[in-house]
């Protein structure tokens, strides 16, 4: 599993080097001794001299003082990128309607924005036609700040596959439309989607420019859908030990499947031989949700109420009658009144994998806070649920049904957006994101 | 200034003590080295003994093991925090209507509020009445997240002098209604408000934590009308070098007044003896503006364009006809044909203190990504503007007025929100904000 882990620990600094005024980015990156792992993932990709704006004879370029220093996570290998790679804390998950003619432009866009993805990813600027008479064929707000372990994901929808790309004999059979759940209060405008791209990244901005320039790519093939930014905690990541808090106050992920452990990977993440679809080996289904929380309901119930709703102490993320947060979950455990300590309702109990037939996902959510209901005058925030799976009509579909009917925290909840997508597997070297399906 | 700067750099190590479990966020900021600039800003405080959710009797809180490795911006002091402090990397930018009665309840609020930002800045839990058959005081999503160098900066909006709360002579002659300048398209939902609270700190859920907070503090007294979250370039706090890059990709912030700089504050930015209202004396006025950029027109321009637009090279930051970002913009700069080096219309020329009688504003924003605008299918993105001067009459008004006439850049933005608010002075410790309004 090298390919899915960061290339490597080295920091390079600050460069000081005068001579580094006119240096391009990449060359800077190349400078800077991340040089072995930029080209390692870059072999091929027949890109030559400064970027577009770096080149430009106006004036001198002069990159930022800022360190690059963030390692890449390469782009290509047997699975994308952005599904077992260490959480990065912040994401923008864009979704697009199709508005091209045919499969041949459809492999020609997909093929477009492998490269793109490719030299964003490697940090380096969205090569093309460059001089002062042509727009720059990058945008430009992320020079300067590094790779920061960008990885881009692409997925598939449903509606991809309706027959204006002659794909309809290509839709694996797990790609289902997702049934709607009690509760579900979907707005059209932020559910579906023919193709979605999850950017992540240690950087909002570098997460930002990666899907605006892959949006600028698409102009004429494909219109952006929604877009959600979300975060997460900065400094998880860095430190690699304790799960993050979401909106609700609580410990995150506690139990989450451990992305480092290729065993539970292949059990319920990675798509296998059992796929109606060989292209989709390797590959995996992302099912994403947009989850208000109604923060000030949540707000005004008792420690007790929430501790009893989740099922863990609010401070120390402990299950309930347990002292630490890594403490196993026991269920069976009664109190003094004979009563459940994990009430029967608790969202930790509904969610376990031991009342879902052994079934489990890879969650890999985000926090997001969009401004105000105007409806409503309260918070339009909470989680921009994120999760990875083998089959979803095994996962997530069976445990969501079972959550929206029996846990307690469904009420704090109003899922307002998602969709369900076919991640193909990781393109190899020279190859592009959805290549087999052509 | 040593009040307004950073409390130290004292970078405590993450604790490994196993005692350290049944720690308050408190008691950790006050074990791990912080404990002296954490006391300086809490001093009559009052506030005793574990946070409300580290109390939880039902089991043992367990601080995160994320090290508190941000320091502490001093609450107190002559001027309020999160105007010269060093830019944060993220805000939270709030506006609210008060809903309550009258003036003993307003200042109520401004007191609460006062309490609250001072515990928050700290990196410690709201307090308040705890115990398991009672709401959280703290909602706990920056439990164990550190201060992050957070700031609370207060603004009361001219309708908080409309009459309701019998402060109409309080209003100072400065805080005047923002014109409507050509080009805006103000959504009232997006635009005013009678106080208005920014929240800026290095982690995003540091500052949604506060404004959460300080909302729910609010219940009953005020309703939320608006909140913006921004971004801006992780890196640049850290290295404090170079600026960073708007979402133009051009760095944006180059002919900054300097914050550091007490003269140019004393002259551009805080509130003397001119003031009619003796209350606002080391205070600002803040003007805030959603500025929209049409990133697809924008990206669709040539690079010479684009360079002419803003008057400067792209990658280096140069002025044209510089070489460095540095270099002075030489205004009078003819070239071979005569014409204007840097045009007519080019927005630093426009902007330039030579082009408005000297005056010039001290400016703080932050990048947002709001998603897609559903009206056009383009991403809903831009600036969002802050700046903050000793009177907008003779600053951002007649500035911005010159800019929507002249500015070639007017064409690619579209203002779409806002506010203009007057920032009392910082409060002594013991005070509140606004105290001396009553």
């Amino acid at each position: 599993m090298s390919d899915r882990t960061d290339a490597g620990t080295n920091r390079p600094q600050p460069t000081t080097d005068p001579n580094a005024a006119a240096l391009s980015r990449r060359q800077l990156l190349a400078r800077s001794g991340l040089a072995s792992a930029a080209l390692l993932v870059t072999a091929g990709s027949g890109v030559a001299g400064a970027g577009p704006i770096g080149s430009d004879p106006a004036g001198a370029a002069t990159p930022s003082e800022t360190p690059i220093n963030t390692p890449v996570v390469p782009f290509f290998g047997t699975h994308q990128a952005g599904i077992v790679t260490p959480e990065q804390s912040r994401m923008v998950f864009a979704a697009y309607d199709l508005t091209l003619g045919d499969r041949a432009a459809l492999a020609g866009l997909l093929a477009q924005w492998t490269r793109a993805a490719e030299e964003l990813t490697a940090g380096r600027e969205i090569s093309g036609p460059s001089g002062p008479f042509l727009p720059p064929s990058d945008t430009g707000e992320a020079l300067g700040l590094g790779p920061s372990r960008l990885t881009l994901t692409v997925g598939f929808g449903s509606t991809m596959f309706d027959g204006r790309f002659q794909l309809q004999h290509r839709r694996p059979a797990a790609l289902v439309d997702l049934p709607q759940f009690a509760g579900d209060d979907l707005d059209p405008s932020l559910t579906g989607g023919d193709v979605c791209i999850q950017a992540c990244a240690d950087d909002p901005q570098v997460a930002f420019h990666a899907v605006h320039n892959l949006t600028r790519t698409a102009e004429g093939a494909a219109t952006l859908r929604y877009l959600e930014v979300g975060f997460g905690r900065t400094a998880a990541s860095a430190v690699g030990q304790s799960t993050p808090r979401n909106l609700l106050g609580f410990h995150d992920g506690t139990d989450n499947l451990v992305a480092a452990d290729q065993q539970a990977m292949d059990r319920f993440v990675w798509v296998g031989s059992e796929t109606d679809q060989p292209w989709m080996v390797g590959g995996t289904y992302l099912v994403a949700r947009r989850i208000r929380i109604h923060l000030e309901a949540w707000g005004r119930s008792t420690l007790e109420d929430q501790q009893n709703t989740i099922g863990r102490v609010k401070a120390s993320g402990a299950p309930l009658g347990g002292t630490s947060e890594r403490d196993p979950v026991d269920l069976d455990a009664v109190g003094d009144y004979g009563q459940s300590v994990i009430p029967e309702s608790a969202h930790i109990r509904v969610a376990a994998p031991g009342s879902n037939d052994g079934q489990a996902l890879l969650r890999r959510g985000y926090s997001f806070a969009d401004g105000m209901d105007p409806e409503s005058g309260e918070l339009d925030a909470g989680l921009y649920f994120i999760c990875f799976q083998k089959d979803p009509r095994n996962q997530f579909i069976p445990i969501q049904r079972r959550l929206t009917e029996n846990d307690a925290l469904s009420q704090y909840l109003l899922p307002t957006g998602g969709g369900i997508f076919a991640c193909p597997p990781g393109p190899a070297p020279g190859r592009t994101w959805g290549q087999a399906l052509f």
